[in-house]
């Protein structure tokens, strides 16, 4: 399954979601055949959003029916069927492929209040100048966090995200170009989970708060125990003698030419290395595959998140790169640009 | 996932599979990338053949990680990536797509001696007219069958399968034809599993006696508890409101039309439907979405052998007829022509 999907758990009311302006497009466009593409947390509402668009344009409805991660997963074969598809609940990334013409993104928008949480996190913040960091959920919360970090005498900096971001302060699961070269001593990072505050810290090497405007939690990140996971699984894919290279077929996550550069790599260093070309990391497919470890150039969060289900030591590139002992010094992040 | 890959369990050393035919169609071709698609039991021979074609003919190798189920889901993507993609264990069966023309398929025949087991069934048949059916891995061995038969004073009767299948006396887990209009009253079905024999005595309406060469089984078939999980199956359906269709994606899956009839026959009767494409049918999709029943025009056996995984009835599109009234009679198998 790869991951879990990125907004799983979040109820619908939590959202604003412009569906008007997809019924305008629909309609403008006179699609005959309108595809919709939602991530599991939202998917309920697929049904709902395919009965209004029936009534409302008398276009057909075809649902995606395959866990969607991020805007890196958009469903090309839908686009292949439907006219126009429309992706629910992530920003633009991708371009390239005539097929994204057919995509519409309407992004899902948290309706939580920032304010409160941010304001409990001036409190552990000590620096005076400070970065901020967000996902798409909350980046119109912007304002918002910067109004409550100034009023308590705090310099918020803000930057341009990696190009498959669309938003000031955006970061990614695999992207963190907007906590980097920043004049700052400290983040704060404003959204859900541990995953993103914890790239903000390995690719910033600062302290992260992360503020929790859903739970309302602010914690401090200590990246420690995922580092110790990671080089974990690098001693243990030391002596592998067959590993599997992992190539996504997900448009935004398919990075072949590194992919090719690992084999490269491994094989010059006397490993037996496979090209293996696959829409989701399941565990089944290295157990049959009957390799040693698996290098993954599809989404970072598969070997970083995901590690405990597999049977298997899944590395990131620059993972096997320092396992080859081709790459020193400080832990590498693996982001995709 | 779908339902349990085609040879799982199956171990490389049961099969024969010709490589060095697959290797000279390379040499052949003239291609720089050569992609390798083979289902879960044999994907263990997969880094040995990618090595092989290295070593044979210096074309680069992408391995299909994907699960595979049959000739009906060739890997397209891979087709896309690949000058040349070796399809190994089954028979060709799908036209019309440019892309198709890029595989070459290599059968997997088992070597497992079909004599013993034949021998055993003549004790059970009655009949002295007997139809035979098998699977592409034992259709080499039809000769051996017919003759074990007639020595046996039995006579062999043999017809041509349906459009997918490619020899006489072929059946697939959604083709029955080489089992219908036989002037028969007895069936042998030689190969392993209960699932093509069941779909034999369904299609045939008589008497299956079931060899298998592999574990030296022989039964007689007995329909009765499939034929009750699936009428309970309807039943539990009666009620649902929210009803999804399922398309697959996978290329000699992917019935839109059946899919689009069924979708206008649920709503005509009142129930709301959503037409969902997807290419593997998962537990959780069914949940997230949250209907209360579906109509899989995928793979029959997802509903027919893997029910119990799923949190919904799966219904087969015959099935759906009669839980709406609109069909009658005996049980209705579904298959793809």
């Amino acid at each position: 399954m790869g991951r879990a999907p990125s907004t799983s758990g979040s109820s619908l009311e939590l959202f604003d979601i412009d569906l008007d302006r997809a019924m305008e497009l629909i309609k403008k466009s006179g699609a005959k055949i309108v595809g919709i593409q939602v991530p599991e947390g939202l998917k309920r509402m697929a049904s709902e959003v395919a009965k209004e668009i029936v009534e409302k344009t008398g276009a057909e409805v075809i649902v995606s029916g395959d866990p969607c991660y991020g805007a890196c997963d958009v469903d090309l074969d839908l686009c292949r069927v439907a006219d126009l598809v429309i992706h629910i609940g992530h920003s633009e990334m991708l371009e390239g492929d005539p097929l994204l013409d057919k995509i519409v993104y309407i992004e899902a928008r948290m309706k939580a209040d920032v304010k409160e949480t941010v304001e409990k996190a001036t409190d552990i913040l000590s620096a005076r100048r400070v970065g901020v960091v967000t996902t798409v959920q909350h980046v119109h919360k912007l304002d918002d966090i910067v109004e409550v970090l100034e009023k308590s005498g705090i310099e918020a900096v803000v930057r341009t995200g990696g190009k498959r971001t669309r938003y000031l302060g955006q970061v990614l699961g695999c992207n963190y170009e907007a906590a980097r070269d920043l004049d700052v001593d400290e983040y704060v990072f404003v959204g859900t989970g541990q995953f993103h505050p914890l790239g903000v810290a390995l690719a910033s090497g600062k302290k992260v708060v992360a503020a929790d405007p859903v739970t309302g939690n602010v914690s401090v990140i200590d990246t420690t125990p995922m580092l110790k996971r990671r080089y974990g699984a690098i001693a243990r894919a030391l002596d592998a003698e067959k590993v599997a290279v992992l190539v996504s077929k997900k448009p935004g996550q398919k990075r072949a030419d590194l992919a090719r550069k690992m084999a490269a790599l491994g094989e010059e260093h006397g490993k037996e290395m496979v090209l293996v070309y696959l829409d989701r990391v399941e565990p089944e497919v290295l157990i049959n595959l009957g390799v040693n470890a698996a290098v993954c150039t599809a989404c970072p969060r598969i070997a970083l998140d995901d590690q405990a289900k597999y049977p298997v030591p899944i590395l990131t590139p620059p993972e096997f790169e320092i396992l080859l002992g081709v790459r020193r010094g400080d832990y590498p992040l693996d982001e995709i640009e």
